[in-house]
């Protein structure tokens, strides 16, 4: 096949997980003439420079990277895509294509918009994929693969712009949905942010009372050490998955979906505490009516394809 | 190899995921001379029977099961614990040994001690294993292999019996470790319970609010259908696998560890509570000092060889 390439030149700012699987997705799928990578970090850029065939040129000024470019992604925590959005509006051509991959979306709409020069075309998006892993090392090219990407496109968006963004996560192998901001925000407050919240918090439950079961066991002499970690298969070792995820992109996710991230945790504290109250009253049929409803609903994930890519091995970890 | 195998007959009392896996693995390891079934339901039966080679004898009638057996499991809802030991007691031989595989220990050793006859030897055991399925046709013989099982007899046990229950487990491949029942449950309360409790609760919550999001969308005309399930891989579909698991066993698991669940749940709703306020103030350090330090515990899961044995693969769905 010699069909030429979507995009003469992608810039990809940030090289972490999401930003280095791009670089091989794009690669593998012969989108691009040219892949320019760009992180601000210089620890960040040794690590890139040693993954092989990553990126046709790696820049420590972000402007190089962008310079040329028809397609400029943002894969950055989303704290900082209005700063990149700053700091490189000087060096887009019109007709350029900007987007991002943040799971949140209308605060990154607002803080990139006011840097966009004319002619040139925001589309935000925000693939529904990532490991627990990061850094340059961690991608892969498979990774957005019969996984969802959302776009928001702002209300007058370029229509061949969209167009040509759509075919783009295509033909890294995923299904495209476009919605807009805020109504992304609130799904993926429930399907996403709240899940890692709860992950987060039962990982620091656990933790502090196992040191506390530490402390104890070193008085009576009693050996009881990391028997949390120890017992994890019986649940708790999912939660650990994910809260394994990078600090500083969920810390930019809750403070800026800060306020449908609220709601649903209040929802969840409801849910909760109703729970809590069918427990301490001996209610075994609420318990028995609510776990049978749940039940029904991991059907539909596996219904709908998403249940993930897991399958026994003798050993070792990977989950998507 | 013809050693003789370790038990001339084990009674397995209920043939769902726990029981057949058992029953598999009895079998695969040559621990048994013969390997009788008995479940009370009757449907459960009729399947058991289908799956080829799963048992030597099943059993209508509890008695004829445990005649002759030198090892008895009671592998049902711990909540039918104390039943199943009433039921049996009269048809129990001196010597025998019985056991459980319930996920809570305090409670099963005071409903099964009352019943055990003079001279049969009741040492309570929980493997720490399991799968969201259930069934006689979810059983596997690899299901405890590497796994830990833990055992806790009472401080009166017999040794020699603590022991042959000990190289069973050991047979089947799983860690053996020894520790009082009440301990267990406090243990098991943080690492099991409170995991599977949120689970239920945060898909009963997105539930909720997709019914919600359905009913608006039928208003205004808009396709919204299902965007819960749809978008479940930003972390979600972890949640709801566990959330899949059999509700009688967890109902019953809620309802006879009620003191530590409530205990764990307190302290979790502490942890929540902080961290919803850290959010509502835009407290950006606390939450990425939070999020670095339990990066580090999943460290220690990994470390411990209790991550799980995930691979990618095309697709198709497994977790243990």
């Amino acid at each position: 096949m010699t069909a030429e390439p979507a995009f003469e030149r992608i810039a990809i700012i940030g090289m972490g997980l999401i930003g280095s699987s791009l670089a091989h997705a794009a690669r593998a799928n012969g989108l691009a003439k040219h892949i320019a990578g760009h992180d601000s970090d210089p620890e960040i850029r040794t690590r890139a420079e040693a993954v092989a065939g990553l990126t046709d040129s790696l820049h420590a000024d972000l402007a190089d990277a962008v310079d040329g470019a028809d397609l400029v992604i943002a894969a950055t925590p989303v704290g900082a895509c209005g700063d990149v959005a700053k700091a490189m509006r000087d060096h887009l051509a019109p007709g350029t294509i900007v987007t991002d991959v943040g799971s949140v979306k209308g605060a990154v709409l607002k803080a990139m918009q006011l840097h966009m020069p004319y002619g040139v075309h925001l589309v935000p998006g925000h693939p529904v994929a990532g490991t627990e892993h990061s850094g340059p090392e961690a991608g892969f090219a498979d990774l957005f693969r019969d996984r969802f990407a959302i776009l928001t496109p702002p209300a007058d968006a370029d229509a061949a712009a969209v167009a040509r963004l759509v075919a783009f996560w295509e033909g890294l192998g995923s299904n495209v949905e476009l919605m807009d901001a805020e109504h992304h925000d609130r799904v993926l407050a429930i399907t996403s942010h709240l899940p890692h919240l709860i992950a987060y918090t039962i990982v620091e439950t656990a933790s502090e009372l196992e040191n506390e079961l530490e402390a104890k066991s070193r008085d009576d002499d009693v050996v009881t050490t990391r028997e949390v970690i120890k017992y994890s298969a019986g649940g708790f070792r999912d939660f650990t998955r994910i809260a394994a995820s990078d600090p500083t992109m969920w810390r930019d996710v809750f403070l800026l979906n800060k306020d449908a991230v609220l709601e649903m945790l209040g929802r969840f504290s409801e849910d909760l505490t109703a729970l809590q109250r069918a427990i301490r009253h001996d209610d075994g049929d609420a318990l028995f009516d609510l776990f049978t409803r749940t039940r029904a609903i991991r059907r539909g994930v596996i219904e709908a394809g998403q249940a993930g890519r897991f399958q026994y091995t003798e050993n070792g970890e990977t989950g998507d």
